[in-house]
Order: structure tokens, then C-alpha cells, then sequence
């Protein structure tokens, strides 16, 4: 049975939380479950409501659907109330494919997770175009990640504990200037680029999806760039979240990108940036595809 | 004369904004002006509420007047909306004596700022505790830095320009766990740990003092480890503001800490490391001293 699809969407009403049923439809959480109408507060009453909104998808009342051609489709979480947190060098391929632009050819695997973030404003939603930031960087990238999204809150979190405190998972794309990343040393500057971060289209909550082997892949115009599986990261989702919550509480509604695999433009040969009008596509496995372009 | 001194304050009757005046005194803007009566509206108002408040301090109405003694000081602004921006290594004798415990002796001058992050949520007042982090990081150590609270919001803004997207100054402690920072490559996990952003006691507003040569220091227990001046910044505030709003729209209420100068803990011989009951003393010649012990 495929997994429950939680979204955020807006019409002229305004913006709400609901479920993406089968057959081009929406369940409308505002009209069927007021409480779970916003996604932060959904995440934050799991498992209560979360069960509840199961059973109203399983049976959705006539009065609260939707044709979602009707409405749009926004990140799931349009606005994390903290940065987007982020590990980087996480799939050995992509390690290595990185070290080989600086020279490097006897690649080490890293020992620690490298942490960082993006500012909660990048957050885009699927559709929506990515700016060029011509004048500003001249090498953009893409870079598709597993996104687990936090549901209880925790401080010093057991690796065998961690996804007890996942709500749920989403697609990220970690959309870089590359020049700006190497240039800055610590990578936020090149990572927060105003909406650099497109996101969605659903999260599939936890119990629906087991994300430890998941196909992960992304295509520019077309053209595979990258494909892999969620097996390949060297720090698992459980190993990310206990590392991360090491004396630091992670709170309902955070958002953690886990990492992109190999195949990124800057690693290519010669190495390849984006341009106004390219189209990514990322797919991951039982979550779905997120799709947008470079425009201004 | 002196600058205005905005604090933000709770009792009993709950958080607010007000003015710390002459004599112990507290001017309660709840009271005295409503619209005025949280920092980040007040930010978000300015010059137009700013102006006001300057003229109520001038002549303090009795009924919204205060002993200090009857209230509590929180940070200024007590959970900004994202998370803290952060400049490294931008004096220059504090990125010799970092890189001579690597072994480096012949420094050079970093070519572009270092932007990290902490989490809004490690923000806490002064007079909090710090913990320790007993178990997650054997090597705390403190940092003194002039805090940049932005007013207008902006991007791409030129270096002449930049002041003028400055609401006001205070003072930052960017508590560190040392080998965290060091063996995550990245620095967001050695410096977001819960509660290691001290931060205060007031806000000056930038009509009111120049920042760009004041006294800077930091005492342990009484001793001076920390002592330069503003000037002594490799980036300024014009230039980190100019840099950090490339392609990145800067919001009223962000808070940019701009690094600390020469005499961290860490490049002293030998290291040094803090321990709980430690007193941390800040001082920024204008606006005041903030002062937080370590402890659980």
C-alpha cells in the first residue's frame, strides 16, 4: 500500500495542510480536521492526528475534496521556523567525485558529519523557479537529498531511539553556488542564496516508509545526473540525528537535508553550471518527484 | 550624551520591550507606547516608533516607569526568527593565534567572511546559565563580539549603503565547544549547542554610536583574556553586510555577530577550556557589559 501524501496548499482561501489522495485529488484538512489545517501543528500532535487524517483519507467526506488542478501546491512546511539543517559529504561517491576537482584521488571517509544550514526563507515550492542569481554566482548546482522531517522534540538522542523522533519524509534540492561555497570556507553563504531550497511535493510520514534503501536520483532536462540509494550515506538518518542532537534540542517542524549522492554538476567533466530555463527533476522512492526550474 | 539603551524585560505580567534609563529605572513600553511593546515590532516600526520611544525616555511618564531591581532582563531580542549569522576569523591576531595551534605561523588575511550559524534557540539572556555540556564537549570556550541587529530589510546591498540596514549594536557571546567545531569540518554543531549564545543586556540604536572603533574585551573570573577594538576587523560591518546580502535578502530583526578578536581560550599555552561556576564578562565600549556564568 503506498504511503500516506501530507501537503500544503493554497487556492484563493489561503493556504492549508491536506493529503493528496489517489485520482488527481485533495483532501482539504481546513474543512475536514480544522486542528490538522497547518502542517507545524499537524507534526506537532503526532501520533494523535496523524491517525485521525489516515482514517479520513482512507473515507474522504465528499464536502472536503478538491481537484488538485484547482489548487497549488506549496512546500510542506512553506516556512521551517529555524534554518534548514544540512550534512554535507555524505555519499562516498560524492566525496570522492568532490575531491578529485581539488586533486585529491585516495579519498577518506569522513569520521564526523559535517553540519550546516540553509536560511528557513530559501524553502520554495515544487513549481516555483529558482533565480539565476546572475551577478552573484556564476555556477550554480543542483542536488537532490533525502529530507527527514523532526516530529518530537529531543536532546541527546540513542542512534537506536532517533527515528522514533522522525515525523516523516520529503525531497529536498540543495541548490549551491559553488564558487561562493569554496570561496567562503564555511559553506552557508554559497548554501542560502534566496530561494535555493525547493521542497516537497509531500512528506510520507515514518510509519508509512521505510527511507534506509530508497532509489534517489535527479535528471537535468532530461539527462540522469544523479542516481543512487539512501543505503549508500555514510551517516544514516539514525547516526545524523544523533550526532546532530548532541547537547542541541531538535524541535517539531525541523527539517534535515541528509546529503546528496554523486553526479553534481561542478564534479563533472568539464564541470557543468545551470542556466535560465533548465529543469530539474529529483526523484526519491515512494516519496515522489519535486520539479522546478531556473528563472527569474 | 549617552545612547538609548532598549532591553527587553519580563515580570510577572509577562515579556516586553522598554528603555533602561538613568538612576536603576526601567521605562515599561507596554505601557508607555503598545505598539512598541515587543522588540521586533519595534524594530520592524523603525525610525517612525523609534523617534517615539527617544522622546517618552526624555521625559519618562511616572506610571510607566519601573525599578529595575522589580524585573527581569531578557535578551534583547529573545528567539529571532532565523537563526544567528556569524562571522569567523575576522580579526586578524585571532586568526594567528588560531592558526598556530595548527602550526601555521605565517597567517594570511582571509580573502572573503566565514558565514555559519547558531540556532535562534541558543539566544538566552544575561545572567543565564551556559551549561557546561558535561559528556557532549570537554572544551567550551567563550568569544566576545559586536552584534549588528538589522532594521531594513535588503539584498544586494552596497558597502555605502549597508549601514543604514542597521537598526542598532549589543553584545554576543559565541559560546563554542572547541574540538566539536574542529572535527565536524563545518562549524554549526560545535556552535549551536542549546543555550551557548548569550546576548545583551541592551540595543543602541546605530544613530546613537559609532561602532566602528570601540573598546572590546572579555574577562574569566576577573581576568582580562580579551581586549582589541572594533576597528581591528579584517571585514567591517559595511563590508560583512555587503557580502552576506549577495543574492540573500537580510530581515529587520536578524542578528549578525561580526567575530571576536585575540585571546579565546583555545590558542592560549597552555589551552584552556572553561569549567562550571566561570564568569564571562563582556564589555563593548557604549553599550554595556554582559555577563553569564557557566552552570546546570
Amino acid at each position: 500500500m503506498a504511503g500516506l501524501k501530507l501537503i500544503t496548499f493554497s487556492d484563493a482561501a489561503g493556504s492549508r495542510a491536506g493529503v493528496l489522495l489517489e485520482g488527481g485529488r485533495v483532501l482539504d484538512l481546513a474543512v475536514a480536521m480544522p486542528p490538522a489545517r497547518d502542517m507545524l501543528a499537524l507534526i506537532e500532535s503526532a501520533p494523535g492526528l496523524l491517525s485521525a487524517v489516515r482514517s479520513l483519507a482512507a473515507n474522504p467526506p465528499a464536502a472536503a475534496v478538491l481537484p488538485l488542478s484547482a489548487v497549488t501546491l506549496q512546500a510542506p512546511i512553506p516556512r521551517p521556523r529555524r534554518n534548514v539543517f544540512c550534512v554535507g559529504r555524505n555519499y562516498m561517491d560524492h566525496v570522492a567525485e568532490g575531491d578529485r576537482t581539488r586533486g585529491i584521488t585516495n579519498s577518506e571517509m569522513p569520521k564526523f558529519p559535517q553540519f550546516f544550514t540553509k536560511a528557513p526563507d530559501t524553502v520554495i515550492a515544487p513549481g516555483e523557479l529558482v533565480p539565476s542569481h546572475a551577478g552573484v554566482t556564476e555556477w550554480l548546482d543542483y542536488e537532490v537529498e533525502l529530507v527527514a522531517v523532526i516530529g518530537t522534540a529531543g536532546r541527546n538522542i540513542p542512534k537506536d531511539k532517533a527515528l522514533d523522533h522522525v515525523f516523516g519524509w520529503t525531497i529536498g534540492n540543495d541548490v549551491t553556488g559553488r564558487e561562493l561555497q569554496r570561496r567562503h570556507g564555511q559553506w552557508f553563504k554559497g548554501k542560502s542564496l534566496d530561494r535555493s531550497c525547493p521542497m516537497g511535493p509531500v512528506i510520507v510520514p515514518r510509519e508509512d516508509l521505510d527511507a534506509s534503501d530508497l532509489a534517489i536520483g535527479l535528471k537535468l532536462n532530461g539527462e540522469q545526473r544523479q542516481s543512487s540509494r539512501t543505503s549508500k550515506m555514510i551517516f544514516d538518518v539514525k547516526e545524523i540525528i544523533h550526532q546532530l542532537s548532541a547537547g542541541f534540542t531538535l524541535l517539531p517542524g525541523d527539517v534535515i537535508m541528509t546529503g546528496t549522492p554523486e553526479g553534481v554538476g561542478y564534479a563533472m567533466q568539464p564541470p557543468q553550471t545551470m542556466k535560465t530555463g533548465d529543469v530539474m527533476e529529483l526523484t526519491i522512492e515512494g516519496i515522489g518527484t519535486l520539479t522546478n526550474a531556473i528563472g527569474d
